[in-house]
């Protein structure tokens, strides 16, 4: 989280506004609503014994910490009373429950007391994070320090039992995320013994062989110039290693990350941003191997990447670091949430086949496939309440300041203000890309000019630097983005795709599904040509977008039978990938047969 | 097995006897070796103890019950002694550890005593099955009933413990293949008791709901229509179940027969004769299912729907039944031995990406994909002696006799001698397609017409009855097969084939390898209309084809670019889908692109 460039920014209306609004009225309270239910927010009173149910799980505080976390933006930003009361009522209780010495976790306890420290796959350490990002965020929401202050006594006591007395039974967490979170309090406070502890979790990663697990990120990070293992802790990673390069001006850690980002972005990235493309630990697998029908592409994992991508942004402004932060959230991570606010995908698959649904299990008897719905909470409910505090932070987002330049790496409708300079953008992306800036006090404006669009005009001479456009002395300022629907091809390596394409407008990727086109939609086939149609949907606040298109035909239902091609002209529905499965259970597909 | 079909019948040469003396001379030998090594053969000594490495496997009798009958086949056409050594010393030690009242299975005599017949899932009564075939087989080749006695007295407890006392802890078996055992039981002793025991079982399947396991055909089977669960099981199960049918002339259960063949045949079958498209339980799942890298398509899966269409031709004279007999002879059974008879495939996918192997592990860290070589012996090796077997009883498939009419289901050089009725089949098929017949004593010759087949010449005038032309009197006929390299489409429901289609000539479906056409098949296309070379192949004994085609380039590395298409000429080599995976781990490919 850059502090500085959330606090300078408020965004007033339009596509992502809409969605914050979405966030603050529907889904902070559902997920709340949800915890309630599960027993989540009743474990904080510390009470479960033996015998009972809804036994608390290891990862339980670090889902509520996440909420807290997105209730805190909102508090800061809307001052909502009935927020702060929950808020401070679970202060209340982490108060009270924290261990005199400063350890905080209701698992290790209320279930396994004296086995603290002892497991480095039980999510101690990521749990700490959490709830140290969610007290930062308060802090600075709210000026209370009262959680801050429990956290930085944890923080004080995970230094002691890791870096001085070494007495715990592990060197490195299993999931990473205190890293980020250190680097935060850090930041927040200006204690160096955070920004040192950071480092150290993430050094003495993977030095100790005892401590690698193959599906975790478990590789010195100096050494590592290929991103395994499971993405949201790859990430997370990361995301702290590009602070730890930016903090310390670290030049070997800032190429291992763009080493990481490059083999993320140019070979391991779904076209909407989702990441980690298998389901068997979650994570990362082959270059090039990025299955649609089976791919994993977590939510938290999309939101994961746009954090990286955001601190990469920090270590050098380049427009392509903006590119596949804008990727990530307006596919991979937003179609986490129903148009409704209240219910979430946790794995977004580019390709969901109703009748195949249900049929394939694993060994244990557990559907090895993603759902075809979103559901209102999961067992493991990570997404959910990563999607509150997402949506919050989209400000921190959009622009920077640097001395009197003004970086723009996102457009929507927003204010900057950074001391004397000011900044008013009005737009309706991406439902248009048209973009107009009112500046004032900016002694040059950088507007990115996106890897998707080809052509544009500026109303300004203009420089190109890195990906931007360079004005100076910026006053009223229009860009035109030719925004206009393309079919977008993959790299031969991609194989399924070969002969496919995915229809994209803007920073959108679309799909079709069946309640649209049909059944089969394997069987529909772009045209190549495109004759698009783009209307304005107010069920999705995005375009829709109707084109020629093509189904094949067959003779007769015959199994196997001599090659033979025949097509009939249909017209073909698309909507935006992040708005699909929000009318029933239907198929979905985003790489299209070309024709 | 239709023994008056396999006695009648001699292989003379060509194709399948090829693969019979590569069965003869080396696989018989490589299993048993294999067997040997992991203490399969030593186990009938039942002299293992708690400690001892090489605890028997509770399937482990049926394994070599499989190469016993395989090896009985040999004896039986060849009269090999050191092979009847090895099954006589094998007799010895069943004798001799048969339990007083019948009893016979090695891991519940010295690895569980006393707890026999308690657990359903753990294949006791298909090792019976397996003992019971070879016992059969041993009797049919040799004359000596040693064996066969030693299997009705183990028969006969097994009819006292689950029909008449009923003291069994399950009804009906997990694991069919008891069934169809007790049919042969009953043909080769006329012994009716074994046909009333087959028929318990398969009635009494599905009746019971606490014995209804989701991945087996655990339905009644005079109410289903549709396959489901286990391949293997299935198979098994419906070949007794016609073979049950054709004795008691049961018309029910043959109209189901009918109905599980076309849910098989229309819907759930590979291209190749491979069926059970999932490694979950090794079994068929929903219609139209049929992934190409990830199918399972277990070899022992096409042997037995091999099995299974044979005796649906005991039912009715139709050709379906001969034709996917004959695609899962020569392609998704052949497929499991490589060219030097030493080692086998137990999955058979359709599609091998050396590059995307061992990176998709499952959840307890097991790759998820088939292996790229075949091996020698596996921890569950069933299919290794279930082709010994199998390559022997092919005589069993070629023809049939019915008053005066013989029918010719498959062609292979062979003669067929039935009381005065004597057929010589001169033919180099499948590598030809011109069949000569020399005829005496028949009144009519049904020669079957391949589905594959469109257009076809017969040196005598002709009639068509269900598949088969009918020439009555025949003396010398030459039937002349247009066998020419075809591209076969599927149908559309098969969604990863659309626009795709696999080169086929004959009964023999073809593949590309990455060895003979370089990297990523997947950006090959073949020519749409057809250039083709057909040459002879002495390392596979059968035609490779050479045709046009095309391979999709592209301008640089991008991951996602603006979709283009760009091509340059290839030609492009075919090889037997059977015979892939013998030159090296290389890619492998049937579903070629179609331009």
């Amino acid at each position: 989280m850059n502090y500085q460039a959330y606090k300078q920014t408020e965004i007033t209306g339009g596509f992502l506004a809409g969605k914050q609004n979405l966030n603050r009225k529907i889904t902070i309270n559902a997920v709340w609503n949800r915890f309630s239910d599960t027993g989540r927010i009743k474990a904080f009173s510390f009470d479960w014994k033996e015998g009972m149910d809804r036994k608390p799980h290891i990862f339980w505080d670090s889902d509520v910490a996440k909420w807290m976390e997105g209730a805190a933006y909102i508090i800061g930003k809307n001052g909502d009373k009935k927020l702060e009361e929950k808020v401070e009522g679970l202060i209340d209780l982490i108060e009270k429950h924290q261990q005199p010495d400063g350890y905080f976790n209701i698992y290790y306890t209320v279930c396994e007391p004296g086995n603290r420290f002892t497991d480095r796959n039980c999510h101690e350490l990521y749990c700490a994070g959490h709830l140290m990002e969610a007290a930062v965020a308060y802090y600075d929401a709210t000026g209370k320090d009262r959680f801050l202050k429990c956290m930085m006594k944890y923080a004080d006591l995970i230094e002691k039992v890791f870096v001085k007395e070494k007495s715990a039974k592990f060197i490195t967490p299993g999931h990473e995320e205190i890293e980020l979170a250190l680097l935060r309090m850090y930041r927040a406070t200006g204690e160096k013994r955070y920004l040192e502890l950071a480092k150290f979790f993430i050094e003495e990663r993977g030095m100790h062989p005892e401590e690698r697990i193959p599906a975790v990120q478990d590789y010195p990070v100096r050494r590592q110039k290929e991103v395994t293992g499971h993405s949201v802790r790859a990430m997370y990673l990361y995301t702290a290693v590009a602070a730890l390069a930016k903090e310390t001006d670290d030049e070997e850690l800032k190429s291992r990350c763009r080493d990481i980002f490059e083999d993320v972005a140019h070979r391991k990235m779904y076209i909407t941003g989702g990441i980690g493309s298998t389901r068997m630990y979650e994570g990362f697998t082959a270059k090039y191997d990025l299955p649609n029908r089976m791919a994993y592409a977590e939510t938290c994992a999309a939101i994961s990447l746009v954090f990286f991508c955001r601190n990469m942004l920090d270590i050098e402004k380049n427009s392509e670091y903006a590119d596949v932060l804008e990727r990530a959230l307006y596919n991979g991570a937003l179609v986490g949430l129903s148009s409704d606010g209240k219910a979430f995908f946790y794995e977004n698959p580019l390709e969901l086949n109703i009748r195949k649904l249900n049929r394939l299990i694993d060994s244990s008897r557990k559907p090895i496939q993603a759902i075809s719905q979103r559901k209102e909470v999961f067992d493991c409910s990570c997404c959910p309440p990563n999607l509150n505090r997402f949506l919050e932070e989209t400000e921190s987002f959009l622009y920077d300041v640097e001395e009197k330049n003004v970086y723009v790496h996102l457009f929507a409708e927003s204010t900057l203000q950074n001391g004397d300079i000011f900044v008013e953008t009005k737009t309706e992306y991406p439902n248009s890309g048209t973009v107009h800036f009112s500046c004032r006090g900016a002694e040059k404006l950088f507007v990115r000019i996106p890897g998707w669009c080809k052509q544009f005009k500026i109303s300004a001479p203009y420089t190109m630097d890195s990906g931007y456009a360079v004005i100076e002395n910026p006053v009223e300022i229009t860009v035109e983005l030719e925004m206009k629907p393309k079919l977008i091809g993959t790299n031969l390596n991609l194989q399924n795709n070969i002969g496919r394409a995915a229809l994209c407008c803007g920073p959108l990727v679309y799909c079709t599904e069946g309640v649209d086109n049909g059944e089969n939609l394997h069987a529909l086939y772009v045209g190549r040509d495109l004759d698009a149609t783009i209307s304005y949907a107010p069920e999705f606040d995005a375009n829709v977008i109707e084109t020629n298109g093509f189904r094949r035909t067959q003779a007769d239902d015959a199994l196997y039978a001599e090659y033979a091609e025949s097509f009939e002209p249909v017209k073909l529905k698309f909507i935006p990938y992040a708005c699909f499965a929000n009318r029933g259970e239907t198929d979905m597909l985003v790489y299209m047969h070309v024709k």
